[in-house]
């Protein structure tokens, strides 16, 4: 018996953004059909999929009915809530990753804890329930501190990062600290930060892509450059940081590890997302097989693919919107024209400050090549028009 | 203005084998929708289009409705009657390639005379009306001689090798020379099979892909290596002579060319298909933009991508059905663990003797490298089991 490409496993997913709509290109090549289960019409994964169940990801209902049409269940981002998720398991459904490690990463002090205790390296953290807790902990450990929202936090939003006391009125209130559970990590000086994607097999057979560097912008990944310009000892040592939170988590599947290297080289870890990642993005044109081949291949039981990269330097450039506007981009041809890049739009139908729209990709036999490439290509398209 | 990812072109094709299939997969790229127009069920495209129309290619009412559904109609073979698809450029819908350059492709005695007459080398040939042409032919150019069907002639389908005037009536019989109307050729004692693919926009820019060497087995391509062992000018001819020939059909979109390198070195046209071609699937992983990427920027009027080698070297091997039976591969989890080498797999529900069922396409530092990666995987798989 083989993998059955004539009648091969269905897969469903629980969102259908760009990470969806990726991974369903991905699931294609193994003949698979895909269910995504969102919210709204006209999503980036909507016309890949086979079927689209509209309604909320927390809804139990909805989770079992998505079940019901697949073989296997996975997720494109951490902000289902975990007991949800819990009934799939609970039915005798098949999900990967598991609720447990649901649970684990979308509480970030939880997540926090456990890797803690499973002796990696993260930036102090406390629990904090009052204004009053923020001054007394930051106190001890020194001004800035960041205050963060325990759960639904991405992209900067749900982050304040406080320079004195003085900071602590509005950060409350910006993160809405009366009503929702907040925490508070040490600010991390750091020299550079840096980001791998591991993935997991059933088994627990484990892959690991390369180290890369990722700049931010305004708290959203804005430039990946593969592979990270740091030495081997420190891309060692990131690795088996990276793999031992992966295990910690109990993680199946391409999982996102986000890490500081800090001005006297020691690798922290920052975050991890139980899902293929923006900084992972690159894999599809610099490596064997992406990452979403891999997360593929992991939920499927099927060998993990080589995460060799086959061109010496890859340079990933999120595509953000600027204005509010239609999704549309304008420009597109024109980037397309820049040989060696490579352009992804998602398909958004409305654009907005800071919402990811696209990305584009270069190789190059350097890092600065690939990067210039990319930064042209980029800078020709922008959303947002009206048309 | 710009090209629109959020409401893309739709594209249609005729045929929904794996070239449609591998097609589909680079439209989904730009966001387009898919739809197939296919004899049967269950094609390899099927679940990757958007809408299946079922009828015969050759039914000017069925393409007509599939052109109905999309902005642009393209093909995924040659053996649409071009009569009826120039219906469709009379009823003013966009079909690449055109119906004059089907028409000039798909009767292999004009595409000859074509060629020639634009002062390409072809291979001596002659229009035959009965069994004494053949003698009197063959006995003019010297045997042997090949005896090939003007049309719908593939994978050494429609042809016939004569070593002398005792094997006429056998190959007469063979290929219906009563019904179906023929032409000899010469026969070329080639030092080796060479091929190329160029994309043509609508615009007329032109791209080429490497000259590849391909390997035949029972008139069937089997393994493809990219690039050629042949020196630089010899590229240079072949390079020459694929561009000319694809101007003379005034080709639009990927079009492959199939071309004999001669004992004294000289480069002869063998045969072109107006279409992405098996020479060309080595492209996925081995280019910047595949063969099936710039077919369909090709036919949306994009700007062509780069058909730059990522890689030293790549080679690809065809899995071909050896027995009747079941499409389901067997050893595949087994040729996955190969790494280095990308295993398709079409998806078809049936197998049989020389049925084209997926191809495997290793990379590496060099020929023999990608060739013994590529032939480990393969040798894996096998299909026509039953289950």
């Amino acid at each position: 018996m083989g993998y059955d490409f004539v009648n091969p496993p269905r897969i469903g997913i629980v969102g259908g953004g760009q990470l969806a709509k990726m991974i369903t290109l991905a699931a294609r090549e193994y003949n698979c059909d895909v269910v995504i289960l969102e919210r709204s019409q006209n999503s980036p994964s909507e016309n890949l999929a086979a079927d689209v169940i509209y309604g909320d990801w927390d809804d139990p209902t909805k989770l079992l009915e998505l079940a019901s049409k697949v073989d296997v269940v996975t997720l494109e981002n951490e902000f289902v809530d975990a007991k949800s998720l819990k009934v799939l398991e609970e039915n005798g459904d098949t999900l990967y990753p598991s609720s447990k490690t649901i649970d684990l990463v979308q509480d970030k002090l939880h997540q926090k804890k456990a890797l803690s205790d499973a002796g990696i390296s993260v930036m102090t953290f406390k629990e904090i329930t009052s204004r009053e807790d923020i001054n007394l902990y930051a106190e001890k450990i020194g001004w800035p501190i960041i205050l963060k929202a325990r759960r639904n936090a991405y992209d900067g939003k749900g982050n304040s990062t406080l320079h004195s006391s003085e900071d602590i009125d509005s950060a409350w209130a910006k993160l809405n600290g009366d009503k929702q559970k907040l925490y508070i990590e040490g600010f991390c000086d750091f020299k550079c930060e840096l980001a791998t994607m591991i993935t997991r097999g059933i088994d627990g057979q484990i892959v690991n892509y390369p180290v890369v560097e990722s700049i931010q912008k305004n708290h959203i990944c804005h430039i990946v450059r593969a592979p990270a310009s740091i030495n081997n000892k420190l891309v060692k040592k990131a690795l088996e940081l990276a793999t031992k939170a992966v295990e910690t988590i109990d993680g199946i599947g391409t999982i996102g590890i986000e890490m500081f290297c800090t001005k006297d080289n020691k690798i922290i870890l920052n975050e991890m997302a139980p899902r293929v990642h923006n900084s992972g993005h690159y894999t599809i044109e610099a490596c064997e097989c992406s990452q979403f081949d891999n997360h593929v291949r992991a939920i499927l039981s099927l060998p993990l693919g080589s995460t060799r990269m086959i061109t010496p330097a890859a340079v990933m450039i999120n595509l953000l919107g600027e204005k509010e506007g239609n999704g549309s981009p304008v420009g597109i041809e024109r980037a397309l024209e820049i040989k060696g890049a490579h352009v992804h739009v998602y398909g958004k139908t409305t654009t907005n400050i800071g919402r990811k729209m696209g990305h584009v990709t270069a190789i190059g036999s350097n890092i600065a090549e690939a990067e210039n490439l990319a930064t042209k290509a980029a800078s020709l398209i922008c959303f947002g028009e009206q048309k």
